[in-house]
């Protein structure tokens, strides 16, 4: 595969790889433990040199032809990738019950050992730092953030690059935020007056983010209204989420890019919210809600589950004489029935006739 | 409720309170005055020395219940409200038409009374403001804004940190533009060459934006490509709403987080669209259009009114099979229609049968 | 018109105009070459000292009632143009059989004509760059930009103020990206725990975006998990768009606002994808494939063509009918068929009965 950010410099021996990653307990070495490795790679790309991971059976079948140094498989795969590499001494395996879960802690090492070389200033000195604010030491702030007065920032959290933290937001432990992620910018909060122009009412709350929260690029978490506005912990949000002024987000709940979640909704623990959905306000969607990209949740869902709502991609002919037949489902739809009652009369009355016709003949007979 | 930031320390007398609001004329305090306040809070949690205020009608029940020092109502709701508190002299209410007008205010006076210790410089040394530029005297420009050459900002505007004004645009007074919002880059115009690349047409319009209106985080609004991009008096956006070159939006129109207006479209006055809605290009809506979350608006819309185009959310089994009808309604209509007619001449014949069989029966009796 | 940044301080003769713009070869003035030009105007509003292009046929009636000086348009608009205007002195026109590219070509040599007195400063001082970034000597860093370690910057390329170019990432020639656009940010790549928590999966590739290309403001493009995230040459992103790590765009692909990519999606060249479109993660789109606005795109597209999935939008009362109906056609359907089939088979029974009915008459007859 071509050059690039996951090579480390000189390599790392599969012994030493192996015994660093934490939990590797679990994890066995099968093939030459002094095989060194330059790459982490996707397994279908991995040639010599590279370390790649099999997470699902449905792609076994990339064992039979990978030419990677050291793959990352469950146990049940170990008997068809030995096979396959039969006699070169240039492969090995590591196994591991949840090939995805070391691959990601693999992943994490690696960065480790990369940055080692990087800067060790925590505080860029082109951020803006209100005086009040609390920054735990181990904290790292990026460059030209903005940190309001009385903000607090928890250990070993990193703020990168252009993040403004509000006034009075809290973010805890060990969190990420992207750039240009701006969180406690006031709700959108508006009381209509006699003549249909907006009197502003004042966003009084704060935003509180719970420890592992990982918040994307140019995401938006407003403060809240009275109350704040409370991420629980190692929720995970996407590049240019919007999330309103007094929502709560249950813990280890994840949404992807671009979804919206308008005010005051309540969003339990380990739901999923796919790209582009939106959830309305002051809904209701209780744990293991699970919304597909693009979906609209208008009502609250009080039921753990998968839910979608997407109207089916098509050619544009197709989807034009679709989309002109839903606009009149009602009114085909009474047509329809009108059109099928009528028949079933005609029908009513033809047994009617049929009967009178019959009796009689056998009245004759 | 939890402390937060719509704590008031020291809190304040009812009397103060009152006689601070503007238009206070038509609230009417009933109760002791010298009751402090040292909270807003929501009707739900409010207890002692909260202020709380009840909005609809349908939530009168929580005045049974509730336990705040004083709650801001409309004159019908004050005969049940007092009653719930008979004899308790800690309990307060301040009778207004408007309720949520009135709550709206005390926001807005209790958010200044929080930020007189604010320091008053109003423009942060770490914004890099074009000489050219000009700015009202009493503007306030947040840390690490941008403000573009013959940019203007005008009195009493507030832009918070991480704003960019980019050259040429003009923003009216007491208009306030949260952190990370882009006003003026340039609008998507691209002409197509022969070979199908992209020939950049030069954005050479501004972005004009008139008085009291506000701009959400990360809100972008696009200049114009000859003439400017307008945004009337009163306009409310949300975060992340993206305004395309050449727009006007009318006055008092509100826009909710995520919503996108493509180039040219003309948008009346006192609209309102819903979260991640997408307005077409070129389109017109007059005054009074109000747009559902997620809908997408593909003609003009010439009549006031309420507009939605939603596929509704369903647990995924059933949103599969619905939307795979959707797919086919033309060709099962289709099909529909020719079993209908089919069994319809199956009918005639039949009645035409009949009647030769009734014809015959009655010539032989 | 009105006073706005299409105007050119002291004007220009339509002789230097036509000379100066490249390409000027296949253009062929009619008119008096000393009329001055003193700003670009739209067709329908421009006035004396206008210039205005035709860019469709349809449009031809402006032509009946401009007052612009001159007007840009096809050659076989021209006797339509040159009669409405006979005897008008004042009156010229650019003949070109691409009067559309012709005028974005003018678009930017006027604007690059009103920069000229701009400062020349490129790399602006508050910008922070690390020292192991490599600047082309002609690229142009607007302030508050953020450059990280080892990012690189091709000849020509413009950041605009406040933008992100994170660790590694590599731009090349003639780009521009707009203000707050963070290019580099992590993908959003987590594997799940045992206990439904998330590990982080460290993102180790970058971003690669080619020549030509233009990134609209607070657009986010993901650095890659392993590989790069690629961008090819010639393409346009529009503002707040979202593309997720691993995605490979094409050459000359242009995405409208608030359009989003998920991860490891693949699409061709030439293709269009419309303002807040979705296009879920790990498809392919062909080359030259166009989607339609506000469409989520849930397989791959293997064809070229134009592609759509948009609810119609209608007034509240009929959509709520009509997605009332979408939400039960898979159960109406079987209804009416269970209908329709009873009917057939009560049809059926009858035509048997008037057979048995008619043999028996003929029998007696």
């Amino acid at each position: 595969m071509s050059d690039n950010a996951s090579l480390v410099g000189g390599g790392v021996t599969l012994f030493e790889l192996v015994a660093a990653l934490p939990h590797g307990g679990d994890a066995v070495l099968h093939g030459n433990p002094e095989l060194v490795i330059a790459r982490i790679a996707p397994l279908e790309l991995a040639g010599p040199g590279d370390i790649a991971f099999l997470s699902h059976a449905k792609y076994a079948q990339r064992l039979d032809t990978t030419q990677a140094s050291c793959v990352i498989l469950a146990p049940e795969q170990l008997a068809r990738a030995q096979s396959a590499r039969q006699g070169d001494l240039s492969a090995a395996f590591v196994c591991t019950p949840a090939p995805y879960l070391y691959f990601a802690r693999l992943t994490q090492w690696w960065k480790a050992r990369q940055d080692e070389s990087a800067p060790s200033g925590r505080i860029h000195p082109s951020a803006v730092i209100d005086p009040s604010a609390s920054l735990h030491p181990t904290a790292r702030i990026g460059a030209l953030c903005v940190i309001g007065a009385s903000a607090s920032v928890g250990e070993g959290t990193t703020l990168h690059a252009r993040v403004t933290l509000a006034s009075g937001c809290r973010i805890g432990a060990r969190c990420i935020v992207h750039s240009g992620a701006v969180i406690g910018a006031d709700g959108f909060g508006f009381a209509p007056r006699a003549d249909k122009s907006w009197e502003k009412i004042e966003q009084l709350g704060a935003v509180v983010i719970g420890d592992d929260v990982e918040i994307g690029a140019n995401t938006c978490i407003d403060r809240g209204a009275l109350q704040d506005t409370l991420i629980e912990d190692g929720v995970k949000l996407d590049n240019l989420v919007q999330i309103g002024h007094n929502v709560r987000i249950g813990a280890h709940s994840a949404l992807a890019g671009c979804a919206g979640v308008a005010g005051s909704a309540v969003i339990g623990k380990r739901c999923t919210i796919g790209g582009g959905a939106v959830v309305l306000g002051h809904l209701t969607l209780v744990d293991d809600v699970h919304i597909s990209a693009s979906t609209t949740v208008m009502r609250s869902l009080l039921k753990a589950g998968n839910y979608s709502g997407i109207f089916p991609v098509d050619d544009n002919a197709s989807w034009e004489r679709n989309a002109a037949h839903v606009r009149r489902l009602d009114a085909s739809r009474d047509q329809s029935r009108a059109q099928m009652q009528a028949l079933q009369r005609r029908v009513d009355q033809l047994e009617a006739s049929v009967q009178v016709l019959t009796n009689a003949q056998r009245s004759q007979t």
